[in-house]
């Protein structure tokens, strides 16, 4: 079935049922600026106060279903996705602009996702079961029976990403998680691409009537209206709330988040200029491979990703001249790219228009002129002094516009590094005898940054136990969380204990015969055993 | 060596020197009013300045130190306070008018703390090591070697309570388990007791020379101003906030740390009225005992607990009569006691006048007057429709004043549980035929409640693994952390992620051979086995 198939709802999903409304928006091409079939519905303030409703009153249910039949949920929401993947790529393309082997790999991460969740779920370990056993000859007192498993906050709502219409949205990487902890979860669908939310969340409807789970665990409300989301983020019954964009959007709910009667933890992932450090051992030895790298790094996706690396520091010397050549020269064949949005295409722009108006940026080509809608790539050089001046510098351009920071010594570019704010990412690329520099470097870069890289580049966030997509402000709100991974099941957990309750009234996971089989701590001791 | 002995510095702890100040105060004995040896100092804006930065410069010597360094500081701090307890205590009597075996307790609870973190640093499971191991030959793209560890989230600032003056004060748990953390701590000590804090103070700085740790990883600023504490909560370098007491301080407090150029995470635990509820069977069955236990644990401590059992939630039958006046028995036997300061007596007497003058509570008996500067243990009877109209009887009231809510039947029983805010913990007595109601229960208090006791009574907080000391707000401002116990740690850490990073440059939890000997999640499997 192809996407023009599809009889367009258009409204808010709100335990089962599609549910329109007054005020009404359509999707762009952004090719084009060319309207794209469906009408949508903006969710009303009833709309959204229905659906924290519903995600509460979906709670216990949800919380006490098997863990098993929580992993099938997730295997039948991807089961289902994998189904409709023609459907959802044709209109995430129309609506995104993004080529189709990208959204078909997104789609493939997307379900990918959901079965290393659904797994996940019945590995157990996340649980984070914990038993002190009963010590009743303990003097002065006796010792109490102690036991702790995590449980689900509550309802929480996630925020589409504007640049993965699939992986970071209705059925992305945060609502996988959220599904996992045992939480139900309302999507505040991007305005951007109502019509791959839509028939995304047909795929997770279906599932839930496979599966038999309670209605009330996926909502969904359309809007192009910013009230949408903060009505959503100030609704009593939601628990927590993860968001994808920018630091201005950001920021506005996490002090919403933060100012509710009862604030609630908003993780906001809001991306970086994810450094990439060139050590001059390195750049003499593979400056054109290097270039080359970062230059494909940086444009890939149009430059629309949070890990694109928007800054290359490193030193001068004979290498340099060789490097920048190289990455003139790559840049150059990049062909121009309809970025995302109008609006997102205007910033990019805005952005690197700023650049060329500043003094201690020197660009080394200008680009030929872009289509019309469309970005076309380029680079700027800025020596270490000036970056280490003007703040401004740091500030992220969504796109593909890259600085090179050109230092005098491995003393400013210590400098460079000490002054960076908190990042997704930082790369070093150094060669054997650079080692003395990187040893200086890292301890620098751990303290600000989520992720380290040795050669590579940042773009391309693996899923998998040991990602860390997260960093200190401004990348994140939350440095102690990650939106990708494994780990990010964690954030929308917190730990009961219980204390002398006896075994038929305890949650599974801790049950003397360890019913579920899962690694526990015993006494300080982790193991499967029963007790 | 006693207390008197002591030459009192009277100033803030910064990088191991004592630094004095302007405005100066003195401690009280609560129990006459006097002024206690010492003047203090409280630290100006430049001392909390100096603080901070202390702290940030001493970050990386500290975390670099090896595990095994680190817990032996925290050994080399419960050994010199063992050695000075007779002084501390001493002190703390003076300061507190806590009785000498309590405070005995209380200092055997913090070595033992300070203890049981040192081991748990050695365990290391904490760190949450993850190594996903590379895939060369993956399609479509080479899969990367990605690895993870737990980082100190740097310098945390922690506030002492007023009614631990050792536990959850300079060297209690939120400190040791900053330090475990590898973050370096400033205390802002409590302004009831400077001199207990200014000793203690000084076993953390003989330790510190001891075991060649920074000097910058323990500072402490005294004050009797609120200024004190924000100057440490606005501090740029401070990156996380510990915080015990009340909830009109510990909210204002989270306010300042989320409004922040750089918001940080705010663990505030603000104390609850943690509701025991006893169904009818138990009623029946043991009325006298849970009057008794019930009584005893609401004025242990003179109340002053933020476990106290502020409400006992019960029905209507013919077993009530026999609790009320075991209750009011026991009560009477319960000799008045001096509380913590002048000003938390008096939020006690009118929090407990404000209760007489509710027309729906009444007091089966009034208690015999008290002695000038002390309190009088006493509770209330309230009917469940009225405990669920009035919002105010949810408020706590510091000190030995309980609350029995009387329900008409089970419904009621259960509206009461579904009406409640977050809480520490929630109690259930039941008999064998009270199992179902239990099982419509307990759900319902997992979501409200950090832990859930049978039988018992909630004072007396464990300190061991399986520990959860926290709950949803207002209980406290963060329910995914506690407060209490190894799982402690958790608030003052994040995760960082290496990808392709070589092993020499890697931290020693993610090394090839595992050269810590820890828990390893490899490929999704827990191991320490070597990669």
């Amino acid at each position: 079935m192809s996407a023009t198939d599809h009889e367009w709802s258009g409204g808010s999903l709100i335990k089962g049922a599609w549910v329109q409304g007054e005020s009404t928006f359509t999707a762009t091409d952004p090719s084009s600026g060319a309207s794209l079939a469906g009408l949508f519905y903006s969710a009303g303030a009833k709309t959204i106060a229905e659906a924290g409703d519903a995600a509460q009153e979906a709670l216990p249910g949800y919380r006490a279903l098997p863990l098993r039949q929580r992993a099938e949920f997730l295997r039948s929401i991807a089961k289902r996705i994998d189904q409709a993947a023609d459907q959802i790529v044709g209109r995430a393309q129309q609506e995104t602009a993004l080529p189709e082997p990208r959204l078909r790999g997104e789609t493939a991460r997307t379900t990918g996702q959901l079965r290393l969740f659904a797994n996940w779920i019945e590995e157990g370990s996340w649980l984070d079961a914990r038993i002190d056993r009963a010590d009743p000859n303990r003097k002065p007192a006796a010792k109490p029976d102690l036991r702790l498993a995590n449980e689900p906050v509550g309802p929480v709502a996630v925020f589409g990403a504007s640049n993965f219409p699939l992986a970071f949205s209705v059925a992305g990487g945060d609502s996988a998680a959220v599904l996992s902890a045992g939480c139900p979860v309302i999507v505040r669908a991007h305005p951007l691409h109502p019509g791959t939310s839509e028939l995304t969340a047909v795929c997770v409807l279906e599932a839930i009537k496979e599966c038999g789970v309670p209605s009330g665990v996926f909502g969904m409300l359309q809007g192009n209206e910013y009230q949408v989301g903060q009505g959503l983020v100030l609704h009593p019954a939601v628990k927590a709330v993860a968001f994808t964009g920018s630091y201005r959007g950001g920021k506005a709910l996490f002090d919403l988040a933060a100012s509710r009667p009862e604030p609630i933890p908003f993780y906001a992932e809001m991306g970086s200029i994810n450094p990439v450090f060139v050590l001059s051992g390195a750049l003499t030895e593979r400056a054109d491979a290097i270039a080359r790298g970062w230059v494909e790094s940086l444009t890939l996706g149009v430059g629309q990703f949070c890990t694109n690396p928007g800054i290359l520091v490193t030193q001068r010397g004979p290498a340099l001249d060789r490097f920048v050549q190289a990455a003139g020269q790559r840049i150059q064949e990049i062909p121009s790219g309809t970025m995302l949005s109008a609006t997102i295409l205007g910033a990019w722009q805005e952005g690197t228009q700023r650049l060329r108006g500043t003094k201690a940026a020197s660009e080394p080509l200008t680009p030929s002129t872009e289509k019309e809608r469309e970005s076309r790539a380029t680079f700027f050089l800025v020596s270490g002094e000036s970056f280490l001046k003007d703040k401004a510098l740091q500030e992220e351009i969504f796109g593909p516009t890259g600085i090179v920071v050109v230092c005098n010594d491995a003393d400013e570019l210590i400098g460079v590094a000490a002054c960076l704010r908190g990042q997704l990412t930082a790369t070093v690329h150094a060669a054997a005898n650079d080692g003395a520099l990187a040893r200086q470097l890292i301890p620098l870069l751990r303290q600000r940054a989520g992720r380290i890289l040795f050669s590579g580049f940042p773009t391309g966030v693996e899923v998998s136990h040991a990602m860390q997509h997260g960093g200190p402000f401004p990348a994140t709100t939350d440095s102690r969380s990650t939106s990708v991974g494994t780990l990010a099941i964690r954030r929308f957990l917190r730990p009961v204990a219980y204390q002398n309750v006896s075994d038929p009234f305890l949650p599974e996971a801790l049950q003397n015969t360890n019913p579920l089989g899962i690694l526990r701590l015993v006494d300080g001791v982790w193991t499967r055993d029963a007790v």
